[in-house]
């Protein structure tokens, strides 16, 4: 045993809560979620674990949603993304106290922390929004985006400068607490004049879980996603699966558009800024091969 | 200056974010904050100050929204509340944020967490729906009650047993943190066999603080509604407005009928609850004068 417990960031992407082809009904929601949360669970007994999510099919949802309703005054962006912090939040937490408890403990120690992420008003993402949010469609509408899914809603996706919480995340880590922050890449805000003010657009979760280690002094992180390992020549004849990523290697890979936009660049780049910031590794892998890839046995980690 | 700062449970009602009339857009709701939260930061300078707040309005519009949206799978009650959490939580944090830096705090502690509260599956209140939630009807629907607003949505309201989440909400009282937590009265689930489930209810926010004032040995609970002081025969000609009211009084006047069902009766219940539990008072007064109240100046307080 270790004196000192490892403190391992696993970020959720937005299949770990909806498969594809599924609807996304609460029931298949929490189903989705067991397997990633089993494993996690026994993760915990020897780590400090913080569970951050996407959320781009929940506010998808809900943006849709909000405009097929006449009658009710629709809620800003970032207070959407707000809402499926608490709405993804139960889910992941939830689940995972049932998984803990079956695994016999008594009690378990989970917080879901509300979490706001500071961006920059003057963000250039602002003027080329490369989100995609919510269903796909097959044909192309006003602010839409063109994806490998097909045509998507498209906002802004700046970068994370601060996660405002880490703080609580710190202290709750340091007592025991399985903590589940950032929902959705945090809600974002820029600070002016001694305020926050919420702003139009969607954090990559991934980009701010890579942030969220820098400042709380994660050992690991773990971005789990829809494949196993990273791909170069992805989907092609002369595709590779890569054990092992340098820094070095991913940006030259980077400087060549080996990785998609909106998909696998910010999970590469992510991997690169938390390893970069002095980190041991990073590991990308699927939802359900979370503990395999902890150990080594799978997944492409990302290192010095 | 007394060295053990004093726990202060603060419990918003719906009208602390929408005011009657309005609609409730997100500036509305933010701008109805102000008032209160900057009386908040003044008395977090010498109190340890825990937030929870009502949902009624906003989870109202959410199933509404949800009915007139055939596109996407509707989500539970409960999920639905934890959403509020999320919605409500982000706009009592960021706006307290706020009031805290012009007052001169550089980077406010502050915590919204996700809450928890568990309820009997066999609860008679399921047998009798008695909460009124979302907006007024002139017109009788099925499944609506008639309220002095008019009729509304109502849905089981079950007494809250445990405040999953005490644990983490006392730890960052004692490090420092302002917390939000309890939005809504709780995301209802009930624990069967070492699981936790949610369940469709919506739990009565000041009945679940004053558990949470019990579960984290709080000190004061003030219940901030639309009246600054608790009446008896309320809106008749021999209205009386009461400054105090002892245990014996308060549950006197209950037996009379004197307060309504879903409105003043749960508020004083759940003083009742709070001081029975050895603790010192809890405060009733309006949402625009917890600071008069909390220094004795106006409200109604409930003692031994």
């Amino acid at each position: 045993m270790k004196e000192k417990l490892d403190v391992v960031i696993i970020a959720f992407g937005g299949n770990a809560l909806i498969k594809q082809g599924q609807l996304g009904t609460a029931r298949e929601q929490f189903d989705n979620l067991e397997t990633p949360l089993s494993q996690i669970a026994k993760l915990s007994k020897t780590n400090k674990i913080v569970i951050t999510h996407g959320n781009a099919p929940q506010v998808g949802n809900l943006l849709l949603q909000q405009e097929s309703s006449m009658q009710f005054p629709k809620m800003p962006l970032e207070i959407l993304v707000a809402m499926t912090q608490g709405q993804v939040g139960f889910m992941i937490e939830k689940t995972l106290d049932n998984e803990l408890m079956k695994k016999g403990v008594d009690d378990p120690l989970i917080s879901t922390v509300l979490t706001y992420v500071q961006v920059a008003k003057n963000d250039p993402a602002f003027k080329n929004p490369t989100k995609p949010i919510g269903p796909s469609y097959t044909e192309k509408q006003k602010g839409f985006m063109k994806t490998a899914k097909g045509w998507r809603r498209a906002v802004a996706s700046p970068t994370p400068l601060k996660i405002i919480e880490w703080r609580e995340i710190k202290k709750l880590l340091d007592h025991g607490f399985i903590v589940i922050a950032c929902g959705g890449g945090g809600i974002p805000v820029t600070s002016r004049r001694k305020r926050y003010e919420g702003i139009e657009a969607v954090i990559d979760k991934d980009l701010a879980s890579a942030k969220l280690g820098e400042q709380i002094n994660a050992d690991k992180l773990i971005i789990a996603t829809e494949v196993e390992k990273v791909a170069l020549n992805f989907q092609t004849e002369n595709e590779v699966l890569l054990d092992t990523l340098t820094i070095a290697e991913a940006e030259k890979y980077i400087a060549q558009g080996q990785f998609p936009q909106g998909s696998m660049l910010p999970k590469v780049q992510a991997a690169i800024n938390f390893v970069k910031s002095g980190k041991e590794k990073a590991i990308i892998t699927s939802i359900d091969k979370i503990e395999d890839a902890f150990y080594g046995k799978t997944g492409t980690s990302i290192i010095q």
